[in-house]
């Protein structure tokens, strides 16, 4: 036993080229991540969570009467569970209401068009909004057009997203959903449309967040599907003006209150220090939001419920966050960072399930290089789930970067995002989308991580600090 | 040669058992319809169509103002590609109304519900109706139902549609769309919703035409998505009532006037003797109707354009038309068949392409054995295309149906139609669900078809009466 000690230190020394070598996870450890693994995590537990959030609450966004019922539902969810100290932690932020929505083409060919607000925007002032439409293939050949270039026309970025597993393409064309209507006011336009942030051609148009700047006009700015972009750039194509109609009633009124919901399972030795996990409990009102992101609460409940089965609870505290009202802006999880800044010290480390029901096919980590050895560790309890470690890419959770901006280290457990952005942000995210196998998968690596990292005796240190 | 020509009709004889052999296609004839296949059929051609169709016209729901858009369409293209003789035929019929729809349950968990009215529906009369569902698996569960089964309630009937390529899962569920608003307010019901007749798990509501029975109480029908009856089905699952509410804008109000529009390639020989080919005009009013049917537009009007470009013109007329209204009962068809009552003898043969964009995989027939030596000769000019004879199964396209039922034969292009109703009726169905290369094989396949039924010495008899 101590020649096998020895030589995992070694082992890690050298792996890692740290000059003090963090302590190993005990074999006991190692023994109860492999039965959470193969054993305490139900079958089926995740999904039945999804069922239950996605049906008995269904679309959450935040502010909405409906996402008072999720907090409720998830602060019941969690005492049903078992979990420690279930607790709901409120926050404001400016409420955002959407009214009704439609899109036609008027000239030369008219014909209705499939659009949805995006979240933020104004509406068209009680009238309807008619111009014609000016395109452009991305935001920065936008920015590029001279002044004016788009006086008294409705931009339309016809930006297509690609398809890839980490969801690179989004990351690439989603700056157009949220800047476009501020770089195209300073154009001169009255409105914006975008191709929606979408890899498939269902004809659903994409939701999300829009921001406006304090110095420029506010203009109302809508996503069309994928389909439609497709029919607006062949009759551009057709050398006609296309001049369309955007009548869209929503504003922004006021502030409204949500909650984080929180629970923890606590920890037997250092309940103060906290491995946090969690998924975000709102939703966009268009779908039910059953991959975004209720498989994330769904995932990490049911891994904080096998928890709850061991013998002995982890050397630390293993807190579930179903997080309030990401989808605007992280509200949620800037407001328990704030609240907890002085704790930050004793936040070991963080990972969120935010990226549908696709299985995890990696784990990542944001820690020194001298860590490397436990995710290594961690690595080999999932190895069984497909889950290696990789010591490059990746990156946090959304609701785990204001802890991640706080010096909180952070893991990932990078799922297969092939398909979600055919749904995300769409009335299409339902829950017959999801794949129950799949998330038990996932489940069990939440819960092995998070009951290794709350075991290892060193932590993992600070965050590096990015170049 | 003429032993050549003797061993066909040997072989003729034999193989369809026929009394008295019919004279086989000439060699002259099968070199044409291979060159149409391998040549005159321009690649890109029939895509085309349906993509200047979908893009100027768009949606084109009998009756409205975008219907007689595409009937204009559809009469300038035929006259640019050189078709013959190009007109229009009037018929009346009632016309329906769409306004606005929406669906949502009220209680136990209250969410919006995705529903479109059905064709043909009445609406809510001006304020939502508000009602507790009862479920049926089936129509035929319905109507065993006890009297008043359904007092006060809306109907909601369950049925899955199966996946098949031939459809026949539609055929098996359909007649809930069709008549289970009169069954359902048999029984008392205030109201119909039906799971979509639907093969996927988008969440697009399915439309298409509804009947109600002149003795029987009108009540407003509705579809909802697959994900929709999902989440009823759970809500149910749970024991509670299930109470919705439906404000559904629509109405039959009038008669309106559509148009078939019909174009010929005049027979050199026997110009009053004719062979049909065609797909319908029409559309619902929720997508574009790209596969149903601008497909068949498509295909049809670029299999008619390889023709004009022959040396010479087939012996007898190949008519294509472009059948209006379609959806709501085959009105533009039954027209034609009146109109023509007494040229039936001289309709040589029909075929209607109307299952979407799929390739094809069959030809079938409807015509008495002895007739079968030609088709055989026919596939063999399909089969570089993949398209073999089968004697048994298969149907008329449902514009050729009021031909067969005044004895005309038909033939079945079949297409695979694993996808179609996959769209069908929805928003969803958009041009870019087509593959330009699919519609170029079924292009091909209808111009050696119609070319060669055009030429074949005999023609193909009176339709087989059917047991």
């Amino acid at each position: 036993m101590r020649l096998r000690a020895l030589m995992i230190a070694l082992c890690f020394g050298t792996a890692a080229g740290a000059a003090e070598p963090v302590e190993p996870l005990s074999a006991d450890s190692l023994q109860n991540a492999a039965a959470l693994r193969d054993r305490h995590v139900e079958a089926g537990a995740a999904y039945a969570i999804v069922e239950s959030l996605t049906t008995e609450v269904g679309p959450r966004m935040a502010g909405t009467e409906a996402d008072a019922r999720a907090v409720e539902w998830a602060r019941q969810k969690f005492k049903a569970l078992g979990f420690d100290g279930v607790r709901i932690e409120p926050f404001r932020f400016p409420y955002w209401r959407r009214g009704h929505e439609r899109g036609e083409v008027l000239a030369p060919f008219p014909q209705p068009l499939a659009i949805t607000a995006l979240g933020g925007s104004i509406g068209t002032g009680g009238a309807p909004l008619e111009a014609e439409i000016v395109a452009f293939d991305s935001i920065a050949e936008l920015q590029a057009a001279p002044e004016g270039a788009a006086e008294g026309r409705i931009v339309f970025i016809s930006q297509r997203t690609q398809r890839a597993r980490d969801g690179r393409g989004y990351g690439l064309s989603v700056i157009g959903r949220s800047s476009g209507a501020v770089e195209a006011a300073k154009k001169g336009a009255v409105g914006l449309i975008i191709r929606s942030i979408s890899t498939n051609t269902d004809r659903f148009p994409h939701t999300g967040i829009m921001r406006y700047a304090d110095d420029v006009k506010q203009i109302p700015a809508a996503a069309v599907s994928n389909p439609d972009a497709d029919l607006l750039t062949r009759m551009l194509e057709r050398g006609q003006p296309v001049r369309i109609r955007l009548d869209i009633d929503a504003e922004n009124r006021g502030e409204a209150t949500s909650y984080n919901v929180i629970a923890d399972i606590r920890g037997r030795e250092r309940p103060d220090e906290v491995v946090v996990i969690g998924g975000h409990l709102d939703s966009w009102d268009l779908g039910t939001g059953a991959l975004d992101d209720g498989a994330g609460v769904g995932i990490t409940m049911a891994a904080g419920a096998a928890l709850l089965k061991l013998e002995q609870r982890p050397r630390r505290t293993v807190r579930v966050i179903a997080w309030g009202n990401e989808e605007q802006g992280l509200i949620g999880a800037r407001a328990y960072a704030a609240a907890q800044a002085e704790q930050m010290a004793k936040h070991v480390i963080g990972a969120e399930s935010d990226f549908g029901a696709g299985r995890i096919y990696a784990l990542r980590a944001g820690v020194e290089p001298t860590y490397w050895p436990l995710l290594e560790q961690i690595a080999e309890v999932l190895a069984p789930l497909g889950i290696p470690f990789e010591r490059e890419g990746g990156g946090p959770g959304p609701d785990v970067g204001p802890l991640v901006q706080r010096g909180v280290p952070w893991a990932q457990l990078a799922q297969d995002g092939m398909d979600y952005f055919d749904y995300h942000h769409t009335a299409n995210d339902t829950l017959d989308k999801i794949d129950s196998e799949a998330l038990d998968q996932q489940a069990r690596a939440y819960a092995v991580f998070a009951y290794l990292a709350a075991e290892a005796e060193s932590g993992f240190g600070r965050a590096p600090k990015r170049p």
